[in-house]
């Protein structure tokens, strides 16, 4: 690959791009040059752009191209895995501006937006028409379609219904290479509801970071809207272990809640501490399940997963008949993220092992919380097997922080000893880089690298991210 | 791209693989030469191999590299698009011999199977451990997990439950060039719910029709057995293009049938003069709906299915409450394009269109059909918008042949000018390069080839399948 080297100045960009509106206040660019995930490595763009238009996506990547700077989208910047820290003298290009409605087709349950577009202003919008997008990152109120889209976002009820990449059928996007110059902008995929004619790019691109192209517009399957309001069940269990058996007996059961989420006790309080919902905090671990079938069926398997809980040996399991102590509850698993972020820098682990080894993980986690002496907080979707450690460090504690580093890294190996895999919706970006050395054949690597190669040959857009320059990513 | 060029004798392969009992009989060898799609081209291979192990496709693989003999993979050779058809000089590999379920996992709901596992072989072997592998093709009863990882099959409860690639969670591969020498045996994607490490090969690998590398294990997800027998809907319409609008409006009011077939009277004729199954033939169509949402939820949401055929014109709709019944009925539907063949040579075609577009889409099938004086007979997935408008032509007729093509190249341009797709379901194979060249842009397809390179460079695996050589999908 051909690594992009910017020996360009503002100045170039500047005349390459006039009337965009180029951002380079130093504290302005400071804010667009990063993600959430505090941990990960940040260069020092040398310019950022808003884009108004996918016209004027197209026209910074091929002034990027011409100068040999590096393109950085990005969307609200919600993403845990510095996907979208900026390079060393690149432009960050803001997509959040993008953020129209193009389109909503009842009739055919799909949705055109641009990729700035919000996640629940969406799941709003297509609600007056009686139709659902179930994907559903905590991150939901804040974070972009367009991010969602990166980095194939999942959320809590993937296990019924899914990841991003199943709702994308189609998008527009802005690429270089084989498709045109850089700078071209192509449609791929459809709108109907099925399609294999040829080899599946939008798929590809789902979940891709930003590393092929910029994308412009998204097509969305929608569905429609659910008939009843979903059941909650609440579950206390007095160890992570019980509520994991808990999980995995509910998955044997061959129930499929909407949703079924692990709350641990730091979790738990730090919420109460924070919002005073009147979440009980006296358990060890919680679990938490949607139900969402219609009807009694819907009754019955509400009360079925209370009853696999019970049987694995909750302390306690209801399903909850008041609506609002439901919301409550899930305010609560929503704002776990938020809640631990006041107590000191959090470094998110986002793992997914199969079902059957949730409990396992979940005793993995416990074990090297405490060799590391690095307090853990974990919240898990857990029926899907995909669980989030948070490491919480004392602000400014080197050492603590050395330590959070080397428990982070031996829960990515307990992962993939358990057969899992090193980021379950979060992304690679720039804090998996190598625990995806880890996990992948030396073989798939190099195929990775191919298509990156083959698809970006200038090595222009997102330069470092997922397989990025890592040296590793080459031809064995 | 560099073609692969045979200059290779059938005494070099049988040096090169010894004791693989490669075929060369003429007779065996044309059979093993062409899948269902009797109008596609047919080249003559120069042996078959039937393997008896992965290890065995690595070798045949890393022989065939050496020696320059293109790789036609094939399973059971029930494709529709000429996908597994021989090309001159190559070795057809065929892999139904490979065909044993590897691991049925209960506890995290998933299959490992070899390619050559029937389709409904695996329905049997997990309905016993109370699951359930959705994808079902009409052809299930005879094709193979890898031709429908091939071809990305559908069937006929994809608008519930999707398609083959939404059941693929991982495989391994034999594959060549970046990936390793030509015969590396490589595992792709995860067993795991949710993953998004790099980009997604698993995903890229299925529907690729073999021109990748070729598939010799596939992880695939499973979902609990449904809980109750689905229920059965009928209706009956004076015309094709009713019973579109009746499809229209199941979709706008928000139901999702399991199922939602149409057959027109050709295809109930037919079937009705080969096996009597009882099915009432006076209708000009008949849609069959299948609705499987447990206990009364589901009882209600037939008769909503029932009411919109009623509220779109049905002569009448009922829902069936004999299970015998229900069954005959959808035993019409799976058998209506082998009674159809022994009306003469069929050519299948396989659009797809947003669901809104089905009645004017069946309005065209019927126009063209007059218009190139061609006997077309429609059976469709209706719900998902994908049709199948059957061209039949009576034997050794080849001005009706050529008419068949013609209206064969409109109902294919009619698709694309209604905003459909040239394959919902089949695949390219050979019969649909053409279209897939009207339907996509010069960009999307130079990005198309540059994939192929990128992970084939040699060209070895089924050479002009999909892209092929099509100098279309050559660079702008």
């Amino acid at each position: 690959m051909r690594c992009v080297i910017s020996l360009s100045t503002i100045d170039d960009l500047a005349k390459a791009l006039p009337d965009s509106g180029l951002i380079t206040d130093p504290d302005v660019l400071a804010g667009l040059g990063h993600d959430e995930a505090e941990w990960a490595p940040v260069g020092a763009p040398l310019a950022a752009l808003r884009a108004r238009s996918a016209d004027e996506v197209s026209r910074a990547v091929a002034a990027c191209a011409d100068l040999g700077v590096p393109v950085v989208p990005r969307g609200a910047g919600t993403g845990l895995s510095g996907g979208a820290n900026a390079v060393d003298g690149c432009l960050v290009l803001d997509l959040s501006k993008l953020n129209a409605i193009v389109e909503i087709d009842p009739e055919n349950m799909l949705a055109v937006v641009q990729p700035g577009v919000v996640n629940d202003d969406l799941k709003a919008a297509v609600a007056e028409h009686g139709l659902w997008y179930p994907p559903d990152p905590a991150s939901a109120p804040w974070s972009t379609i367009g991010g969602n889209v990166a980095t194939n976002a999942g959320g809590l009820c993937c296990l019924k219904y899914g990841v991003t990449r199943d709702y994308v059928l189609g998008m527009e996007v802005v690429v270089g290479g084989p498709g045109g110059e850089y700078g071209t902008r192509l449609r791929l995929g459809r709108r109907t509801t099925k399609g294999v004619a040829g080899y599946d790019l939008t798929g590809l691109f789902v979940g891709s970071e930003g590393t092929l192209g910029v994308v412009t517009e998204v097509t969305l399957r929608l569905r429609p809207a659910r008939r009843d309001a979903p059941r909650t069940v609440v579950g206390s269990f007095s160890g992570l272990v019980e509520a994991g058996r808990a999980v995995a007996l509910v998955t044997a059961r061959g129930l499929v809640p909407a949703a079924l989420e692990l709350l641990d006790r730091t979790c738990l309080e730090a919420v109460e501490d924070w919002k005073h919902l009147g979440v009980d905090p006296s358990a060890e671990a919680m679990l938490l399940a949607s139900v969402d079938s219609p009807g009694a069926a819907g009754d019955e398997e509400a009360e079925a997963v209370a009853a696999a809980f019970r049987d694995a040996g909750a302390l306690w399991a209801e399903r909850s008949s008041d609506p609002v102590e439901a919301e409550a509850l899930f305010s609560a698993r929503r704002l776990a993220y938020p809640a631990l972020e006041r107590l000191g820098p959090v470094l998110t682990e986002d793992v997914c092992v199969p079902r059957s080894a949730v409990p396992a993980m979940l005793g993995k986690v416990e074990e090297i919380g405490r060799r590391h002496g690095v307090g853990i907080a974990t919240i898990a979707h857990a029926g899907d097997g995909n669980l989030h450690p948070l490491l919480i460090t004392p602000p400014g504690d080197a050492a603590a922080r050395a330590a959070a580093q080397a428990a982070f890294d031996d829960l990515i190996a307990a992962a993939l000893a358990l057969g899992g895999t090193v980021t379950g919706e979060h992304g690679i970006g720039l804090l998996k880089r190598a625990g995806m050395q880890q996990e992948m054949p030396v073989g798939v690597r190099a195929m990775q690298r191919a298509v990156k190669d083959a698809l970006d040959p200038l090595g222009l857009f997102n330069p470092g991210k997922v397989i990025g320059a890592d040296p590793a990513f080459t031809r064995p």
